[in-house]
């Protein structure tokens, strides 16, 4: 494969879950672009990389089939936004969570790239609809949301914007299981997406018992690291309800009881 | 040590609980009694650890400092159960999930020990209020709820009884934590203890994900084991939301903006 049959992603935004996303493309042999609006930042960002790769590797924790230094080749940097998305297929925006702000930049990555590009942000909380209301063409628009650290936690929750075509949805799950994350689809757009929902219930039911003095914040903490956390880093809350054994009527609610053990 | 100076255990039930409990407690160097009601069923029980210990030593996985060996004969099993509890300061039990049985099971047991015997039940969903309304000196009964498997995830929920003495919870604190275990303490008794009570706002919120077609079953499982799970089996939820870098208020709901990551 020449250089030239290599495809192009270009990252916007060099901070830590820019450069985390420009590690995992590279990793899964992708040319990347890294665009920073602050001149130096993304040439900066690139140094960082390289440090982190060669610790990667020596750690053998490097991602994907190709050497570090391979990743790194892989890698540009750029002060100006025309240049950084010149012969990119997939746009992956990761600028401050404040929604003026990333508007007016797919604002003005859209007057730039072809209307087949597609779009994509990490907010992990501001939903499809309000992050791409000022972008005219939005079947090519969806926000791809990684856990921190993305490089280590493979969960990427896909979020379409309701004008956002199945196809577009199709190639970024099939981009993120290439660069080996576990990509998962949310059929529509819902405030806190998948993940922060139920750790927001979490949080709920783990403030109530604290503060209604049931159990201390340390202890509470505990519940999850040496209990529930361990059961869930292995299998999920639905496969976990199918493999328990089904239990004696006891008198208590069906809530309680489907998720004993 | 002699051995006259070992503490004594005593597990009622030789299921996988008991069973496990068992191992535990050899791991930390009591003496362990198990007692089964079903003639037998304590001898298979023991034939079945000693080839369990076997197995986890040859992997490298046996618990204490104990060779597999020297905790399998630390283990007796009894069809009698005077002759079981005779010496013991710890009972741990580990029945059915029926509070009939259980009540009858630690009644039993009370006529047969002496008073400052710790009581301790393994139930996942009876209140020990509940489960030692037939006992009447209740300064020593707890719950000590394990978490399936027990001899691999540490989680151990300690529940008291509204007279069991500060005392009782402290040595069982202890013990547990003497076995490798991570004991947490509920300073009151609820329905679904701590890790069930979490564990029912996860599947009741992932229910509501599905049901309302914003996710798969397959897609919220792999929201846990790929996401949240890998997050929570090493920090809990209030360190996680402590970690958190403070966010931009963008209109949304406090509860959700807390916990983004």
């Amino acid at each position: 494969m020449s250089a030239s049959d290599i495809k192009i992603i270009t990252v916007i935004g060099s901070g830590l879950i820019g450069r985390s996303w420009a590690m995992l493309f590279a990793s899964g042999g992708y040319r990347v672009k890294i665009y920073d609006n602050q001149p130096g930042q993304s040439a900066k960002a690139i140094t960082e990389i390289k440090k982190q790769l060669v610790e990667l590797e020596e750690a053998h924790m490097l991602r994907g089939e190709l050497t570090a230094m391979q990743q790194l080749a892989l890698l540009s940097g750029y002060d100006d936004l025309s240049q950084a998305l010149e012969g990119a297929f997939f746009v992956q925006e990761c600028v401050f969570e404040q929604l003026e702000v990333k508007q007016s930049v797919f604002h003005d990555i859209e007057r730039i790239v072809g209307k087949d590009v597609i779009l994509s942000s990490s907010t992990s909380c501001l939903v499809p609809s309000k992050v791409f209301s000022k972008v005219q063409n939005r079947s090519r628009c969806l926000v791809s949301h990684p856990v921190n650290p993305p490089y280590h936690v493979k969960l990427v929750e896909l979020v379409p914007h309701p004008d956002t075509a199945a196809t577009v949805m199709d190639t970024t799950h099939a981009l993120m299981t290439k660069v080996g994350q576990a990509p998962v689809l949310l059929k529509k757009e819902i405030d806190g997406f998948a993940l922060n929902r139920v750790q927001a219930a979490i949080i709920a039911e783990s403030w109530r018992l604290v503060q209604d003095g049931f159990i201390s914040v340390k202890d509470i903490d505990l519940v999850m690291s040496e209990g529930l956390g361990m059961r869930y880093a292995l299998i999920g809350p639905m496969e976990t309800m199918h493999l328990n054994a089904p239990k004696e009527e006891m008198g208590i609610k069906m809530s309680q009881r489907s998720q004993e053990f």
